[in-house]
């Protein structure tokens, strides 16, 4: 989608990816090759005025090394490394003065378990690198799965032991940045989680305007606190008494801002662009009244075949994004509806009846 | 633009192009080839469930021609040759009861003379085919320009003579239209000519509802008339009375339809594919209360360099387009501006100021 804004505004684009099972086979110069191979990326970047990622597991810091100086890198190596590694992520978002829950980075499971007593005995264990969508994550009830957790999830350097937070909302907020330190800050989003996985996005979400700014101010300086040069996804969460945390950082184009394609005026995807380029940044502001996204997951296993496409298409005003992955896992993030409309009640029903439809 | 919108469906796009001079060259699976060859179509159509054509001046006969019956052709040839050709186009419309300007088809000189008496001697002169923004078309008001005319623009069968109406405001309409006959229609836009050229698109047209219904009547009688499936744009002349006539049909997503990417629920090329693909039609209506579209035209001539991007960008609200075209000539189409806003006045302040600072 970042590949799509920018051929709109006339700027070549061309893909390196490991395998060609991926969205981007359909647009641009599109490279197949082990990324992390420095004579791969040197080959790749030599025509390339700046390299960008889509993922916090792309090798940038390869890129670094082996392109001219002519050819920049953005995200930097330094703001992935942060990111990558939860403990780091939290430290340094700590460090800046931004609330994160209270954690403690364990390297035994003596201190494991020394956190879980502090934190009273329900916390979330976490490893440091590799887990998203609810994939190397446990919630710690008892000694019995504290064990399990240290079994499961621990690395050389042990896991992440973060407080359970009884929080009644979860937010994102989506902050474009550049280099010369120019930002836009979309809109804060509803988003609700079904097993793990971010199910809906709703925009306006419903909070006080003080949360709004708060958030806002927040996803700001955690994008400093890393920082960070492209797009930031920043996930929070909302406690009752309207106390905020962030949760996690995204650096790239993030679920929670697709909806930005219909309903701001610069989508998340082209701010990217123009954020990592230099360029001027583009109006964040919504130009509808409210908008909702539902994320269409895979429902089975193995090549994909599109199914009730039509059916969503009859859903007034739906606009239906499917991914072109080649493959379907269960629970795949295989492409998602986005409905504008002047209220988000109306939104919401005709994005979850569009993408009902879709069977991948 | 209608490649960009099928593959956010997850629509496998190839093209074929004489030349690699084109924005499709990032696009999908762009092949490069003599489209009159049949051996190059049929090569082509292989594994295609539909062709369709971005100009009226693409070969589908050929492609009718040489693919298997399970590949279907939108817009048949058959409606391109009507449309091709100004006298064949105009009649079909008359013939469906359309008011269309009077009109002579002239096979001689003589019978242009006698069309320029008929018509109170101030005509305009069109070439039967290969006429558009401008080129192929003069104005007539002297006996001495008559003659010019003839000699510059008649080919074996003539030149088509038409009156020349007085007309205070141009308008257009796109309707995208399915084999099934379903369709779907625009909101009416007003257009405004510079040296024979777009230069301005506005939605909503300062229009009366009565106006609005006819027009929208009208486009929709017009792509009945010519059988037409895929998208048409329908140009159309309003005089001071109120009355319309139609100019003239463009039978694939139209310039004056480019605003729809951010002004409308659902764009001119998603419809455009919905329609030829016979997949439901989208929701055309508009999601923002105004819109202005500015075309972006060469201003020299050779290989394509953009100036002024950084400026243009930096208007707030300005969706820039480029087109990628590899070369630019004085007043082609290069690309263009859109700018949705509460109303028309500021979209229009801001598409023109962004639009300005591009410079190819």
């Amino acid at each position: 989608m970042s590949a799509l804004a920018a051929i709109r505004m006339g700027i070549r684009i061309k893909t390196l990816s490991p395998t060609a099972s991926g969205p981007v086979a359909n647009i641009g110069e599109a490279c197949i090759g082990d990324w992390n191979d420095p004579l791969v990326m040197a080959e790749f970047a030599k025509d390339c005025d700046v390299i960008t990622v889509e993922s916090e597991w792309a090798p940038a810091e390869i890129a670094e090394q082996v392109a001219s100086s002519n050819t920049q890198v953005w995200p930097s190596s330094a703001t992935l490394r942060t990111i990558r590694h939860k403990g780091r992520q939290k430290k340094a978002l700590q460090d800046a003065g931004i609330a994160v829950p209270s954690y403690t980075c364990c390297s035994s499971f003596a201190e494991a378990e020394q956190a879980w007593l502090d934190y009273g005995q329900k916390v979330v264990a976490k490893k440091f690198e590799g887990s998203y969508d609810g994939y190397g994550n446990a919630t710690v009830r008892s000694m019995a799965e504290l064990k399990q957790a240290w079994a499961d999830l621990a690395a050389d350097d042990g896991l992440l032991i973060e407080s359970f937070v009884p929080f009644k909302r979860e937010l994102a907020v989506m902050v474009a940045i550049s280099e010369s330190g120019d930002f836009v800050v979309y809109p804060v989003v509803d988003t609700e989680q079904q097993n793990h996985r971010c199910h809906a996005v709703t925009v306006p979400a419903p909070i006080s305007t003080r949360t709004h700014q708060e958030a806002v101010d927040m996803a700001v300086a955690s994008a400093r606190a890393v920082s960070m040069v492209g797009m930031l996804g920043v996930e929070l969460f909302e406690l009752e008494n309207g106390e905020l945390f962030v949760n996690e950082l995204a650096p790239r184009p993030h679920n929670t801002g697709h909806y930005t394609i219909e309903a701001c005026h610069t989508s998340q995807f082209e701010n990217h662009i123009r954020s990592v380029l230099n360029l001027p940044l583009g109006d964040p502001s919504l130009q509808v009244s409210a908008a909702v996204m539902i994320n269409v997951l895979g429902k089975r296993s193995g090549p994909v075949q599109t199914d009730g496409l039509k059916q969503a298409l009859a859903v007034s005003g739906a606009a239906v994004h499917i991914y072109g992955k080649k493959d379907v896992r269960e629970h795949r993030k295989m492409g998602h509806v986005t409905v504008t409309s002047s209220d988000v009640e109306t939104a919401r029903a005709l994005a979850e009846q569009a993408a009902g439809h879709i069977h991948l």
